[in-house]
């Protein structure tokens, strides 16, 4: 990967997580704790998660940390969390998306705020991994609405398809890797219903982010390296478990002297 | 009131209505023919009514006939048609608001089409009649998110009021008239609970609107003449009558040589 | 297939269509002119079409027309019709069948009426007939519920697991024909996405039907006959025509001597 | 009030809790520590709170617990937690409750369970104590769905006209008492807009709650002292502290030889 050795070694990282999913009444993921470690945040939009009070204070603490803040998309599924594949055709996908950041957009416009970044969520991130055509007309959506946003995709094997389509959109892309999960030989992520398909030893997932940042390189399931290399790693806030490995991380990354800092300084 | 005094005589009105109020299946209104007849075309925003597909549908139908395209934030009640009076607090109504617009402008970006105005629907509508407080919180998110949207109110006994909040928030006002609906002497609309509220004789109807622009003076339902002076005429799209009379009624203005351009023309 | 040879020949067949599916204000299919042509209703229950004064009103309408009542149940898909797969797990269809069936009882219950059936909706019926897993759990459901509610489903191949369900749970089941959609030699029916799935010509579909009722066959895509044996047969309401076809294949079925009655009144 | 002297001194009380108000990925209230202290449970049934695998599932822990189950119905508003008035008409609120109650039914019967009660909540809730005609067309839906649930309202200044409608649709009804709420003198809630509405400390909650079951008497916020005979009390199981309200409340009870169990034992 010649990008690869254009950047000879990085020096520095976003984190992002998915934040701002409390609902309502309902509260969900510990915002306050985890938005203050990382550089991107990842903001629910109504559809599967979030509600507009929810969205301008998710957008105020992330301002207020110096945060990236990005618009995280999903399907229309409150009850399912999103995490439910549906066959929703390209063209609703598309529509879905353009009302999401628009809705978001809005409450940052009210905070003086520029949108970073859009990152699916849910079964739309996978549906995308699966079939590029979502990240087509999601790239599409972007570059009709505003061309500084990035959109967020999976580092897998078809970066090449991919980087495709974000100079047919004249948009940018972030590449983002999972500490947490197994990879295959290809690159692509070993599925959940795989057993050791997620990693739970915080000092592993530590070291493989490590690893990654610094040699691109990811050991796959079958012991082979692979090459990988990514600009935003995904960190969770669901629970304090959760918000101490994303700060172990993050202090693993700034111990090693890899600065953490929103995509957008560097893409 | 001066301001009519100024004008003299109206040359141009505006005629708005409410539209893309399908959602998913269903269909609801004639917004292929009413479209061509107005100036200004209110589009729902998916609380209410609206999904995102029909708000890009109706956005386009929009652009092709030449006509303002403006949001139409409503409450979120689908069942009730956002008709049901809400006890949501003028902070919710504010991020309503925010949200809803911000969703249409998204797919106003996508089709190189300027929003033109925000016109709160049904029960948001005549809560904001009743409480000025709704407008002032409605002024603020325009005012953050685009200064150019120009927010359509009830011309009704407290413009005085809402003049004021618009310059407070430096946004522009567009002060509306109801041609079939029968007004107190005070400038306020008579209750729908009241019998006769609403006038069903199309040629009274269009000649009240013809008055009103020309005159600048409306018969109240006691029989005194109070003077009103609006930019904007609702008009309706439901059914082949409620068009018919749309059609009637912009015939009689261009018969008195009143042009029906997009309120942003001239406000 | 032995029960066909024991009936030798069908005197009485049921038909149903789907109803009810209003939704606040926005109306859909002309209920009003299609029940009084059926014998059994389906009655969207407020998931994907369908709400509680929509429910009440179906009901009494299929009541004053002796048409017998059934619920049908669809994924929480409002946006979508339900027309979209879910990848809902079997748990989560049994307690979203079990909520609405029980949601429309209710409503059955202030009318006096008692249920009759149960048809899954759109993608949930789909579903079904790829899934025999599904018409498990909806049996299941059923027996928990009320044991004299008839499960509807698919007179395809798989009619003997189907029938292993329904003495599991000891529930009755009736298997509907599609007049105006064609067959594999198979007994499956042809997938929309292929050329000739669906029949439009009139007389064609009321040939099929008087065909399958007296001699148990449908000619197959193929030109093979194979036999089908089904107890209700679906019409559809949606528009002019619809109702029309519907009228005319009652007819053709009274004109040849069978009656059309609520499938609870011969299974 | 003959009843409190019939009763002569009440050596049993129901206590009862909204619970199963979680809904999808979202956790509220601490049900499985508030059930085995309540007799009775308030199940959310969809509208404001609740979706089909919650209602299942605190079903089944009301079960385990011999605790009394019944409906929570709300209104249709899950972002407001159904704690908005919106302005339904009693139609409306009727087809509302109707549903929900059969919603949850449904799952009842499938766990071999009778539903005992119908307790509306919160903005519905406080538009019945408002306009008695709620109640009625409440009562109205009971008697027609089931005539065993009981309906539970406040017991408050009204209550001859709510014993009218019970006696009208031949249901019972349970009065409920809020340990923790101030009261006005005419027996009605003072109004939590006011200072002092609600009562803090554990202790003076506890002590009026044993006044009330024991003497029939509550001091209301002026220190008279108003007679005041309820069936069941409100306690709350969203915190910790208010469990162990709940938990020091049952204490009292049976310390003062006051039996804790379902209202419908003893309605």
């Amino acid at each position: 990967m010649n990008r690869r050795l254009e950047m000879a070694k990085r020096n520095k990282i976003d984190l992002n997580s998915d934040v701002g999913e409390s609902f309502g009444i309902y509260k969900l993921g510990l915002d306050e704790e985890v938005i203050p470690v990382i550089s991107s945040a990842n903001i629910a939009c109504g559809f599967h998660a979030g509600d507009p009070a929810v969205m301008r204070q998710t957008l105020s603490l992330a301002r207020e940390n110096n945060v990236g803040a990005g618009a995280h998309p999903g399907l229309p599924d409150l009850m399912g969390f999103g995490r439910r594949i549906m066959d929703a055709t390209l063209e609703e996908i598309k529509d879905y998306v353009t009302y999401q950041i628009g809705a978001l957009q809005s409450f940052a416009s009210l905070q003086r705020v520029k949108l970073q970044h859009v990152k699916p969520h849910g079964a739309l991130y996978n549906m995308a991994v699966q079939n590029v055509e979502i990240s087509n007309v999601v790239a599409e959506a972007i570059s009709g609405i505003d061309r500084d946003l990035i959109l967020v995709v999976l580092a897998g094997p078809n970066r090449n398809e991919l980087e495709a389509i974000a100079n047919r959109h004249s948009i940018r892309m972030a590449f983002e890797f999972f500490g947490d999960r197994a990879y295959n030989s290809d690159g692509s992520l070993v599925s959940r219903r795989e057993a050791g398909a997620v990693l739970h030893n915080p000092e592993e997932v530590a070291k493989r982010v490590i690893k990654m940042v610094i040699e691109g390189v990811v050991v796959a399931k079958d012991g082979s390296e692979i090459e990988l290399d990514a600009d935003t790693i995904c960190v969770h806030g669901d629970n304090p478990e959760a918000v101490a490995l994303a700060r172990k991380i993050k202090e693993s990354l700034l111990d090693s002297g890899i600065a953490v800092v929103p995509m957008g300084t560097f893409l």
